[in-house]
């Protein structure tokens, strides 16, 4: 039911040729109820795409309508004329729906420095707002794919109010946000602060610890858009708890989805003396090449997650690590530990401890494995 | 001619069975000159093996009579027993040759979390001692080889002097120094301070801008040994200059072996604010997995470097950025810029200029593709 199973929602998703594929490439997420907060989370890549430039002006008046999103084009290093496109989008869907130009929100997705064929998207938008939905929210999810091979939804419904959302990611993801579109929505009747609280909240601990592949992006964006169609106003603990559930099913998807991955890997750094010191070494494990290539292959090779720890500055004694791989201690004391091939690393899930014996932190990082599918993908085709 | 070319230096290299597939995995560089003043510059990861903290011992008296270097295991995250193994290993080149231990640096390779085998190695050191030779110095150089598929010597004589080196690394470059085994020697009559100031000058822009795949090593050591048997005293920057072009060579030829490596990739970053700034900008860059699986694909997808720039704290404005690939300016002032079409990259160097438009700094990294013999060779085997 992806971003119209709250109330107050419509939705719709459809090809306007901005692919030469003809797959769906434009997708309308509406705000039809009472309220119209909103908070959004934006990529910190200091070179941002003309969208993502356009969009945080829009949410600083806690404001959304509208959101519209394109796959087939990431208008990233387009210069000017591409902050004029996102512009004409957003004045475009505000002449079609008669809503104000400064309440839509645009998304792109795709390869970058190529201009958007606006002679396509323009039009589309017209149509696509012609088969606005309160059932569209999965075709919304399909059109905003690129390289994902299928699309990924969630809803957590309450007593009385629901939250649901859609997301698109497969490829140049990493932290600071992992490379994604993500619009979710809500009918619980808040205010565009405690969405901004609690959006800020559940991405820190979700798609900012999702890192597929090292890679940030200049697009990424994560919208939260509540009607107040429900007439419920939850307390801020339970609403924000549902939010992190949605971002953290979306983000699994996105992991299980990654390009040309075949493990999903689960990097969790324990006994950390700060949670920024377990995230720094989940990520430097979550990064290494050579650690990936290892568990592509069902290799233990708890020597290149040592070897990846002692890149950071988190606090901990060399002599005193401990690393389990799938439940095996293959490392102890920083040294050799249980027998290696007691490790069963068949599955797609792997699950990776690393003990820092240095307090009572944690973090978990979600990543992928290195494969040669992963070249290919990224090295036969721009995208 | 590598580590004997300068006068006051024997050399061995010998098949100790360290490697089971029989191959040479002992090395012996040995001062017999006048002087032993030396110099090291070790990895900088926290997780060090136990011959690097053993050397590090050594060099503090900035004297250095013997080498002895393995390949076929790292002797790293082998806890105390490994570092008794290292010391053993000192004690025993200093029994056989009749030196103090104390000037006997160590250096391994291989594999991590290992113990080595003693009972092959001691009886290698007596083997190899008593091949030392005048003319060795090429069989160390192929002792000390992992996955390289070439040994690496260089050699740089001036008026009466020499220097001469030879180095080992083919996966793990990273910096921080890449990955290697590196021994320089000279004839030239230098103190130990002299030494380190060089050593540490060279590496900085040479070894240190090495970035292959950006793992860093728990190994790495770069030793420069002085015989003083020329008996002439070099100015201070003829010196530097002569290490400098012996390790930038010896760099090069690490990355042209780079482990599944299709292209040898130069990122030159200019106009940057500062020096830091430019190597901060180059290795971002260097890192990129997606702009490196391009690069493979001889697809000169200048938004992946864009991208890579953004996620650093460089001085730059996004609307100023230019990058040329193969000398063809395809992004301008972060947008479109020359045709793309104009790129060549059939051939194995590629050079990539990032210019930040933020001052008049400038740093080279060097770099490989990313490959899916890279991920072959790192999977399928326990390295």
């Amino acid at each position: 039911m992806s971003v119209t199973a709250a109330q107050g929602f419509t939705a719709a998703g459809i090809a306007a040729g901005i692919k030469e594929n003809g797959n769906p490439d434009l997708a309308l997420v509406v705000n039809t109820g009472p309220r119209r907060a909103a908070a959004g989370v934006f990529t910190s890549n200091r070179v941002k795409a003309a969208p993502v430039l356009w969009s945080e002006q829009v949410l600083k008046s806690g404001q959304v309508s509208t959101v519209v999103l394109n796959s087939g084009g990431a208008n990233a290093c387009t210069g000017p004329k591409g902050f004029q496109d996102a512009h004409a989008t957003a004045e475009k869907v505000a002449e079609v729906l008669g809503r104000g130009a400064i309440e839509v929100a645009v998304c792109s997705t795709g390869l970058i420095g190529l201009l958007l064929p606006m002679d396509k998207l323009l039009p589309g938008v017209e149509t696509a707002a012609s088969q606005l939905s309160e059932h569209g929210g999965e075709k919304a999810a399909i059109a905003i794919k690129t390289t994902d091979t299928v699309h990924k939804t969630s809803v957590v419904t309450r007593d009385g109010w629901t939250v649901g959302g859609m997301a698109k990611g497969a490829g140049m993801l990493a932290p600071g946000l992992a490379t994604m579109l993500v619009v979710l929505t809500t009918d619980a009747d808040l205010d565009d602060e405690v969405l901004d609280k609690a959006l800020r909240a559940a991405t820190r601990t979700t798609f900012d610890r999702v890192d597929s592949d090292g890679c940030m992006s200049t697009n990424d964006t994560v919208l939260l858009l509540a009607s107040g169609s429900a007439g419920v106003t939850p307390g801020y603990e339970e609403f924000a708890e549902a939010v992190r559930q949605v971002c953290d099913d979306l983000g699994q998807q996105l992991i299980r989805d990654a390009e040309g991955a075949s493990k999903d890997i689960k990097v969790e750094v324990i006994n950390a003396a700060t949670e920024d010191d377990a995230v720094e070494v989940g990520r430097s494990i979550a990064r290494n090449n050579l650690l990936k290539c290892a568990i592509h292959g069902e290799d233990p090779n708890w020597g290149r997650v040592l070897s990846a720890i002692g890149t950071t500055s988190a606090a901990f004694e060399p002599d005193r690590l401990n690393v389990a791989i799938n439940g095996v201690w293959v490392c102890k004391n920083g040294g050799v530990g249980e027998d290696r091939d007691k490790v069963d690393m068949r599955y797609r899930e792997v699950h990776i401890v690393a003990d820092l014996a240095a307090g009572s932190e944690t973090a978990t990082i979600w990543t992928n494995d290195l494969t040669a599918d992963y070249v290919h993908e990224n090295s036969a085709y721009s995208s």
